[in-house]
């Protein structure tokens, strides 16, 4: 089959990769369409050190399946894949299973090629309603809803975001539904626009409010956005993480101790509640798709996704 | 009046220092006892720029008072002296309050002193079951405290407390009363003895295991705290930092997205509750008094306090 690969950093078009044969419990699924995402982005800069077929955001069709329910279903997939025996697994937090892999983040080939396979488990329908363009995002949908998994955000609330790129856009409006008073930095005409649209408030990273925010929330995917983070909210207020990067920060722990800040990091959510949101038509998510891509123009897909200000790049077989 | 004072990191013992005017509102209050904390220590070393009178655990008794029902009573003081006006204020997050000063920390003459004032909203009467020489552990108690106040710590919770010193063996206490399966670290005879006595285990720091604990305190006053906390805390569970110190720390905040860690910041608490508790005789604090010094001689109780493995030390007129 076609497929993307990632080795060493670097990416490749391979024409001829085995075709995945799934295991028992396992579904073979047929790649319809595919997301790129920052942290495929950063995987090719080395933030984690990944060999084989990147990609995990997908919408699929299932061919074989040990159950005959699934044949032919249109389906996304939960990226980790767990072991059901230790203990995160056991007491119900099986994304931080410790011997977990994750579909084309770590030890299990991706989405980027023309068939994959995961447990069935892992499995979600798509309604008839979701086209496979809206679909896709249900990923990072469900990652922006982690959010609420974790904190209660108070419809009282002003909330800061930082980080208005593919994965801001919908936090801004996974945030927005609470009813908190939102603010999103934004230095782009084009984002701006798109804020507006949502009735959503942008605001320069140069005019945030000192001290003043009761939740701020990172997804900026840069070292610069805990600075901002920390510059913007209030004493006992919330800073919730969503990027990741290579590297480490200098942190002052003990104003934080002062101001009773709550950090919290955040990384993958929910996927049925992000596939009723998607059904309902509360987010927006075709303006946020600039480019789709074959398979094998995967390496030009990458190159444009880089770029500062392109949001989502597909890729389809 | 005798008094400490501190100016430019360096300490001395002034004879005849003006008695404080207490102004409206406000007590004026005769010294009974004080207690030399953590952060007096840490403001000799430079962790916060103060010049006056330290010192903020106290128990005293009113002399002066706009209502005549407060003089004459044995009474402790919250440290915090706030505007009122403020949002933080305004919201109920007095200690947060922007304009505020501190006892003997931050722009307010402390209690290591023959007569010292605090506003009347500021004071609590101590039971005549609680001696003074358990009373004057009612701020430090109501700091430790504080870790219930922001966050639930279940009862069938895997907790660890790293610091065992003047602090530490407060916190102990108020965890253990949760009935979380608690460890404290401490590599000290004595300490280890005395969490014997209390039914709470002790482990050394080396024994910690690493990625499964629920919840970490760190409690331990040093930077080496929060590496531990880091490696000790399961993915998905919380640190909730007590320790203040200069200077700061490398970060892996990338590693905190990744494994959903929410790390709390934690200050001043509840002085009520905490007297409850001290009258209750639920908390041990007797064998946590290693000396008494009368003011005169606070130079020699500083020098004796900075002692490793000293605990609490007494400051009496």
């Amino acid at each position: 089959m076609q497929a993307l690969w990632l080795e060493k950093q670097s990416l490749t078009f391979r024409a001829a990769v085995p075709d995945p044969k799934p295991q028992p419990g396992e579904a073979l699924i047929q790649l319809r369409l595919a997301g790129i995402c920052g942290t495929d982005l950063e995987l090719l800069r080395g933030y984690y050190p990944y060999t084989g077929i990147p990609g995990h955001e997908f919408v699929g069709v299932v061919l074989e399946a040990s159950e005959p329910s699934w044949i032919g279903e249109r389906v996304v997939g939960e990226i980790n894949l767990t072991c059901g025996r230790c203990r995160e697994c056991k007491e119900g937090r099986p994304n931080h299973c410790e011997k977990r892999v994750a579909l084309g983040v770590r030890g299990y080939p991706g989405a980027f090629a023309e068939y994959l396979t995961l447990p069935l488990a892992n499995l979600h329908r798509i309604s008839p309603g979701i086209p496979d363009e809206t679909a896709v995002f249900t990923e990072p949908l469900a990652a922006a809803l982690e959010i609420q998994q974790q904190v209660m955000i108070r419809p009282d609330e002003h909330v800061l975001l930082i980080g208005s790129g593919r994965l801001g856009l919908l936090v801004a409006q996974t945030l927005a539904i609470t009813g908190c008073d939102l603010l999103v930095t934004s230095r782009q005409q084009r984002t701006r626009e798109f804020l507006a649209t949502l009735h959503i408030s942008a605001i320069f990273p140069d005019d945030v409010p000192v001290r003043q925010m009761d939740v701020v929330i990172d997804a900026s995917g840069s070292m610069q956005g805990f600075d901002l983070a920390r510059r913007a909210v209030r004493p006992g207020g919330r800073i919730i993480l969503k990027s990741t990067y290579a590297g480490t920060m200098d942190v002052d722990l003990s104003s934080m101790v002062v101001d009773e800040i709550t950090l919290i990091g955040s990384r993958c959510g929910p996927f049925a509640p992000a596939l009723r949101l998607l059904e309902s038509g509360k987010i927006v998510t075709r303006p946020l798709i600039d480019a789709q891509y074959p398979l094998r123009d995967g390496l030009a897909a990458f190159e444009y996704a880089a770029k500062q200000g392109v949001l989502k790049v597909l890729l389809h077989p």
